[in-house]
């Protein structure tokens, strides 16, 4: 069989080298127009401005050119995984972010409590942000009184509105449409197969909101479910014999967790705070040799639209740059997971700017970090799968290929 | 069965968005020395350079690096179809644009007629650019003497001196050699089959020039049939459908009008000039979500090596740009299929400069639009067929991938 280039790296990762931190701002990326620049390049980062002149630069595009990244195939991408090859839905992110052991041919969905107007449309999406002592009451009440024959199901919660329906039982297929509009002001649409071999699994599902919207009837915020993202586990090359390393995760978010979680990563949970996250890290990179530390509010602040705030969480970052520096970490890589640009609410398909620091990365002597500067980074402009090779290169934890 | 690049934007694509326009000059690039710049950097194009300021600008390979396209090639590329999985000889492209309908086992080739000289060598590859009319008489006269059993063929003009031949007729291949040597002085070649299923025709072709060349003898400047790009139709997805777009394609010569309508594009043809296609943009972009411009001129002057000229028509396309921008077109992208750079008189396989503006194409604040400033453009280095998706996504038009 020829090598691939996922192979290669594979074949040549060796267990010594340096240790490294993969440090990740969701949504980092934006861009300039006529008139105005990037948050990254509004924001005052005078570290990253410094491993920007120290390190190797360049943009990274999280899928492949001109496609928007959902969080998993941004992470995927990042961890080297090519999110082409390598698909995973929203129901195993969930299940895999709440710890939920999903057995092979288990069906899993994300399931959203919403609110549904009398004339049945949605009202919102999240039910109000649900609390999450509300969605565990509504969760257990469901899963004692919903019916399905022949299958079992689990409702779990997993915060606010947010919950994983698991189906189990024979002959199920995860080849279902979403119920869940992504907007507001229609009605929830109807689970539609996508081939003949999902057609039981529509009915179940169909059973299941019917029931589940008859016990709701009487919640005022929480009246409805709608659910996205069905899918099956896939089988995942791990993280660790890939490449060799130890690898732990560090963030905020379960989903975030969840995903490493798939590739074998030790997780650990910390919900207050950046600065919480980086104080984590001396006695995490003791025991391991690769750090994801995963950065959520850059993405947010993005998504609100909020310029300002996604400015100032950069500049939250790295102001705790000195401190990620002295924690044990060698090699350093900076990036995000794919570009939420204020101007746009939303992910889109932006390059992403990413410095690799320490090892044997270059020094590109750029006068900063932000979009613009990283046009003219060593690193060029390359597909975000071909970042590991990279920081394990600069690792020195990529052996010679060929005589 | 696992995505692809091209499968995800097809998988991506919707039918909202802004309308898009892609205007090619033909053979745009060219390339600086120590001593000169480019056609491109010679010319002056405040338009064009106001919009590699705005949007955003980078190098495209037609192929892949080092490869010199063809007309077929280097479109195919620009319209996201790779050239190394779609492969169109010239013969079915002469037939798409003369609107000839091939049926699927017919074997197309495109007919030059040429001066032979007394002792059997090329004169003229071009007949001294016969005239349409004698073209007609010629292709009449042929078609109603030549014979050849069990086959019914076709042999239609185009303009000037080419024409178009087709074979229908059972077991016949597109195997063949062309027997056009490309260059005056020497005999035709012999069309030889590449492989054993092509015997058959090639032998049919044999025929078919013995009997053609007895039939001109007595034409002063016609008097010989050069065939070359043998092909037969192969199923490519229309663009419309992947794209989730309504294309309409406005060019001068029928060729590139041909590849269009193999992908489905409506067109339109004018001859007049480039003026003339830049006028009848509005109408066509209220009807039409996506054009595509083509200009010819541009790689005419190049491969007659006439600098200036090429120069002149360059900066007679920037004058058009301000008309460009109140037809409906919301995005547009400029570039070439390939560079034709003059001091070469051929095609070449050097990258193309290109830029996409409007829509969330970023804004690279560049100070001028040539092969040297997009050196530091955003996009980067990156092959054709990625054009696409990139145009598409700052248009709006792509989706997000992944939860």
């Amino acid at each position: 069989m020829p090598l691939t280039h996922e192979s290669v790296v594979e074949k040549m990762a060796r267990r010594q080298g340096k240790k490294s931190l993969l440090l990740v701002m969701d949504g980092l990326g934006g861009f300039q127009t006529s008139q105005k620049s990037s948050e990254l390049s509004a924001a005052s980062t005078p570290n990253m401005d410094r491993l920007a002149y120290e390190g190797a630069c360049g943009l990274h595009d999280p899928v492949s050119r001109g496609i928007t990244a959902g969080s998993g195939a941004g992470h995927l991408g990042l961890f080297g995984y090519d999110p082409l090859k390598y698909e995973i839905g929203r129901g195993i992110i969930t299940a895999a972010g709440i710890g939920f052991d999903l057995l092979p041919r288990d069906i899993a969905a994300r399931a959203n409590f919403c609110t549904i107007s009398p004339q049945g449309t949605v009202l919102d999406r999240r039910a109000g942000r649900l609390s999450d002592i509300d969605a565990r009451r509504l969760c257990d009440l469901l899963a004692k009184r919903i019916e399905l024959p022949g299958i079992e199901f689990f409702l779990q919660p997993e915060s606010e509105h947010r919950a994983l329906l698991v189906l189990r039982g024979p002959n199920l297929s995860p080849a279902l449409s979403d119920t869940d509009p992504q907007r507001v002001g229609v009605p929830p649409l109807v689970a539609t197969p996508r081939h003949d071999s999902a057609r039981r699994t529509a009915e179940i599902v169909h059973s299941f909101l019917d029931q589940a919207t008859d016990l709701l009837k009487g919640e005022a915020k929480a009246n409805g479910i709608l659910l996205r993202g069905f899918d099956a586990i896939q089988d995942m090359p791990s993280f660790a014999s890939r490449y060799q390393v130890n690898p732990i995760a560090i963030a905020a978010y379960p989903t975030y967790l969840g995903i490493c979680r798939l590739l074998g990563f030790e997780t650990l949970r910390i919900e207050r705070g950046v600065a919480e996250e980086v104080a984590a890290l001396p006695t995490q990179m003791a025991r391991h040799d690769f750090a994801f530390l995963h950065v959520k509010k850059t993405d947010s602040a993005g998504e609100d639209g909020d310029f300002d705030r996604k400015v100032a969480v950069i500049e939250e970052v790295d102001a705790l740059i000195p401190a990620i520096l002295i924690s044990g970490v060698e090699v350093l890589a900076i990036t995000g997971d794919h570009s939420t640009p204020a101007q746009m609410l939303a992910h889109s398909w932006h390059p992403v700017p990413v410095v690799i620091w320490g090892g044997t990365a270059a020094a590109d002597r750029l006068g900063g970090f932000d979009e613009v500067y990283c046009r003219q980074g060593s690193l060029g402009r390359f597909d975000a799968k071909f970042l590991m090779p990279q920081l394990l290169a600069s690792a020195g934890r990529l052996t010679k290929y060929g005589a």
